[in-house]
């Protein structure tokens, strides 16, 4: 169970994969055949420090053939995960006192990041489309005048952790252009694209910019399992050999050389992608369960989003329903979901919203959660 | 192969464990065991953030009955790796511009990282029990009279890398004793202790100090498997606690869930005691080997250490035989060792200096390894 469950409550905050998302038999498959002695170095003794050789060669084969992005060996590193790679570009693009700009709201622990390292987090509302530009630019001329230049935007593209909102091509391109203009780097946190359960996907900032001034981030803990721990970063060739290289960033041998092995072994069987299509089938279905729930359970004036992949749903509460009295309340009916607030630099401003995730309790549990919900928020607007 | 290897070379460099030494067998026999469904998401999803419970539990346990530590799970957390809880520790430990204080010579990748986080490294030589207390007294003194107070000093007490030494109790004491004096953390690097070939262990800083200002890092990469990235931080419970919330340390649901689950199990079996009885005797061979043969091979002139311990023995060179000579010459001959000068804040003083690693190569390559390094050093006396 994640952390602070209580046993028999129903944790709409976990965003965790369902157990029986997990491909089991497919890993132990892999672990059980692929390890044998000549090749046990790989599996167990140092590794690389950029990671996995045969994991990297799967992941430019992947990423070309499905979108075109044309990038080598020397453009991609294997990393501990895509959280873990949000910390490595803070720690490496930054100095205390420095400034960066999010979402409001933007991923709780990216904030608890940047927060930890001491850096000024300037944010700006989205909308369906993303980031509202008119108000981004209004943060650079401020940061301007202030004489700040910021490092980074750090963003979750696709099915937005935790809004479930995909950002437009256009937006998209309106950011690049003013990291032109103002010199910042764009961090791409592309955890969830895989998951897409309909429509086209925008093309990447990183294929956009052509891959300058862009760090995306890749994980395989939506689509394998988060415990192996294995992500990527792709950049251009002397940004990765800056990370590989720094004393910072030092991982004592590559990430992860055994799990990266298992990943890349599983990859190169051909069965993950015919994994990823059935989560995708898997994970759609949670959230038609949960958006027909919403409907049927939601008084007027709740308003919630409607994403097209990804794990989250984000719900806006009438006044008569802050946040907290909301939570109090579910918590002691059983029903556990991340309040608004831990998701904005100002917390007051998520007083009246909240994240639910479709993607971990079991299927009855999702529809009797937003069920109480739905009664408690009706019950305090008597 | 170690990155950079070259193959049919002899690589006396390669801090690694003879792949050997791997316990493949009993590794695999947990994986297929332990990891049945219901047990399956400790395995496969995000954990918690301190690390694995059953992991913890063990070492706990484990240092309380070998050490008589008398430590609690509040005091130990898991990470990936010791070289990684060095990056933890300067992260959380210091700012750019701060002061440590190392032995000279100490391990190379520490000086990477503190150097790549811009720090003042202070170093004070080394004699047969660590490293010499007057000296060290007179950096602190510099130090104080600049008016810098160091962060912490770092050490590998037991078998040092790449000297071989072991640090004696009352140098231990006396350090301790300085670290209240001037206001310093501990950090021992912990890694080697467990492969003690003869002799009894000096108590641990940890255990010399009671647990207060002193960070104990220690690891599996050398009893079980590199490849795991598996160690462990023992502190007192605030600082544990200040490092599991840290957003400057997030890892993301803990350190590496599937193979700390993997270590948990095999520890709990029973069968890693065992495991490192039989490597101790493996390692104690390596080194016997390598000693005769420095005794068989060298020319006078060349002096080594005598280490009671762990992976490497640490050469002084007559001045007729500068290790840049002798490197060029060695890889001539397919011979790779480290050089002296990786070691050092100041690589000059390394001139006359390499380490050799009894760990790795396979026994003839050993002893015929050091045998053209002897006939390479006596030609240059000539």
């Amino acid at each position: 169970m994640p952390q602070g469950v209580v046993a028999g409550s129903i944790p709409l905050f976990a965003g965790h994969p369902s157990p029986d998302l997990l491909p089991i038999d497919g890993l132990q498959r892999i672990i059980r055949s692929a390890w044998d002695a000549p090749n046990v170095a790989r599996f167990l003794n140092y590794g690389d420090e950029q990671g996995d050789r045969q994991l990297i060669e799967f992941l430019v084969e992947r990423l070309n053939r499905a979108e075109g992005l044309g990038i080598c060996g020397e453009n991609l590193m294997i990393i501990g995960g895509s959280t873990w790679g949000v910390g490595m570009a803070t720690q490496q693009l930054t100095a205390p006192g420095d400034a960066v700009l999010v979402d409001a709201p933007s991923y709780r622990d990216a904030l608890h990041i940047f927060r930890d390292h001491r850096l000024e987090i300037c944010a700006a509302p989205i909308d369906d489309e993303g980031i509202i530009i008119a108000d981004l630019e209004r943060c650079l001329r401020k940061l301007a005048a202030d004489g700040v230049a910021p490092r980074f935007y750090y963003v979750v593209p696709n099915f937005q952790n935790p809004s479930g909102i995909t950002m437009s091509r256009e937006r998209r391109l309106a950011i690049i252009e003013l990291s032109r203009q103002y010199d910042f780097v764009i961090v791409e946190d592309d955890v969830y694209s895989d998951l897409r359960f309909e429509g086209a996907a925008p093309p990447s900032f990183f294929d956009l910019a052509r891959g300058e001034n862009v760090l995306r981030l890749g994980t395989f803990s939506k689509t394998l399992a988060p415990g192996l721990r294995i992500g990527w970063l792709i950049a251009s060739p002397d940004r990765i050999a800056g990370f590989v290289e720094s004393g910072m960033l030092r991982m004592g041998g590559g990430a992860n050389p055994f799990t990266a092995a298992v990943v890349a072994d599983y990859c190169h069987s051909g069965v993950w992608e015919a994994h990823v299509q059935w989560l995708r089938g898997q994970y759609r279905r949670r959230r038609d369960i949960a958006l027909k729930a919403l409907e049927a359970s939601m008084p007027s004036g709740v308003t919630w989003t409607q994403p097209r992949g990804g794990y989250f749903i984000w719900l806006r509460l009438p006044s008569s329903a802050p946040v907290d009295a909301l939570e109090e309340q579910a918590q002691e009916q059983g029903v556990y979901f991340a309040s608004g607030k831990g998701f904005y630099v100002n917390p007051a401003d998520g007083a009246h919203h909240l994240r639910l995730s479709f993607s971990f309790v079991p299927l009855p549990d999702l529809r009797k959660g937003i069920e109480i919900l739905g009664n408690l928020i009706a019950r305090m607007a008597e």
